[in-house]
């Protein structure tokens, strides 16, 4: 029997920043520590601070000190280069532009390296190795959270692009008008779609509210979420049409709660309007390793580059 | 010396049939004989036949008996079965659903296989052996004309797909509404931008007379003209966040005739409000085959799969 390791993985979104510590002893690592709080608003420094302070918590929660970790791996919005750990731009992280978060967290860890990369690109590995994309080595993954997301799995590779932002299908626009989005663009299906916008338009914090004031029959919650609707079946339309996928995976809070206003939106819009060959040759399915794919995802995703399983990482 | 041989090409498009005798005696095949002729509208056995007819015109011109035909390869639009030649749907060409293509083309020129694919896909195997992406093994390849269509190239492979659909990016919805597309659905880019819809909501048979009452001023071909160009804006948005190429080569009659309203519209809105690492990775550039690309593209297409290069095909 091999020995278990120890494992951090870190997902850093634009309302929460949550942290766990994980035994990587079956396909699926056990979570044995835990820590969430509230991201940082006050600058970089601030959110690097206190995503050394939730290590530390979900550490000290199971005793596990740092010479036990094998590796750290942190999951981070944005477009962002994932050898060098620089996030070139995170709409929804205050003060994130060219910020080094690889470099400047492995010295807030005392680590000589820990492994950055785009939340959804981890999200997608730890659903690809353990998930709803088990076996699949050609589909989606889509999140529908703070923000709006996604990874492309082509032949069993993630596609980075001569950017490295394929992928970032949040920033596809869907509309020819709308508000402004947190990348400066309009039209954005995040900017229309996206849980923090859902709730600006509504002028509250959360999009749950929202949600519940629409199923109460309030016109204004409901023109909100009917436009996120249709937002939502533009890029599903599109995504269908245009790659051709054979599975699309659909993670994030917003769609884990609220799947009859995503997955179900997104899959009612590709039977009634995509190429019928296109529409017959996908499914679309919830993720399966819930509210921790993040965590998770990143766990897995540093237990695989760790074992040199470069195949996704290129 | 290697004796130089003869290929048809044949272009298959919404308005036009297009069909050449060509030398592959050089990187860019000789055309040496051409036919055009309008599509028939009155169904797919005439379309057939308006082809064979197109060839056999092609062939007289100079003299090149079927024995001393090499391959001959076909575009057409739509989604379709490039394996058994099959048309899916397509939308501009009357009565192309479900339809027998390259079988029916075969028995009509007494040969046994003539080569069938996607009218985007020949154009960026042909651009890519020997136009505006040569040595460019990630591109996308994208066609403004009677209808807007695409391919991608990623790693030196043509994208498939699970429907063989990848690259149909004509039918991104880029609105959340609008007129009706030829696909059945709506906000698609193509209903928005593409020559047969800029024509159809001006009420005129020809794209270049809406451009043309734009330029003189006219308020209602303005504001057609100006949706246009925020569709492809959206489009080309969309393609730089989310797949984020090294090229994107932009043909097709439309961007052939213009090019500020199509191609440049398209690099100022990347530079605009894209993602600025994706929009400083990309470059756009107009397609070098120029308005021969469907037939140049043909016979590159044929020569190529005939030489068992099935690295672009799989």
């Amino acid at each position: 029997m091999r020995s278990s390791e120890h494992y951090i993985g870190i997902d850093l979104g634009g309302s929460h920043i949550r942290s766990v510590v994980a035994r990587d002893d079956g396909p699926i690592p056990r979570i044995i520590g835990r820590d969430e709080r509230a991201t940082p608003r006050s600058g970089p420094d601030d959110v690097v601070a206190a995503i050394a302070e939730s290590c530390r918590a979900s550490r000290a929660a199971v005793n596990a000190p740092v010479r036990d970790i094998a590796a750290v791996a942190c999951s981070a919005p944005g477009p962002l280069d994932h050898r060098g750990g620089i996030v070139h731009e995170a709409p929804n992280v205050v003060g994130f532009i060219e910020y080094p978060l690889g470099p400047r967290l492995a010295s807030a860890l005392g680590l000589p390296e820990i492994y950055v990369d785009r939340d959804t690109i981890m999200a997608a590995v730890g659903e690809a190795n353990a998930g709803a994309a088990k076996g699949s080595r050609n589909f989606i993954y889509v999140t529908i959270s703070t923000g709006i997301g996604g990874a492309f799995v082509i032949d069993g590779h993630l596609l980075r692009g001569a950017a490295n932002t394929a992928g970032e299908i949040g920033h596809i626009p869907v509309a020819l008008e709308g508000p402004r989005c947190g990348c400066g663009s309009y039209g954005c299906v995040e900017s229309l779609a996206a849980g923090r916008f859902i709730a600006e338009a509504y002028g509250v914090d959360d999009a749950a509210r929202v949600y519940a004031a629409a199923a109460s029959g309030e016109p204004r919650a409901i023109a909100i979420i009917t436009r996120a609707e249709q937002a939502l079946g533009n890029l599903a339309i599109g995504l269908a049409n245009a790659l051709s996928p054979a599975l699309i995976v659909v993670g994030g809070s917003v769609a884990e709660h609220e799947p009859e206003h995503t997955l179900e939106v997104m899959r009612r819009a590709i039977a009634a309007r995509a190429f019928k060959v296109a529409a017959a040759a996908v499914r679309i399915v919830p993720a399966a390793l819930g509210r921790d794919v993040g965590m998770l995802g990143a766990v897995i995703y540093a237990r695989e580059r760790r074992a040199g399983r470069d195949e996704w990482f290129r």
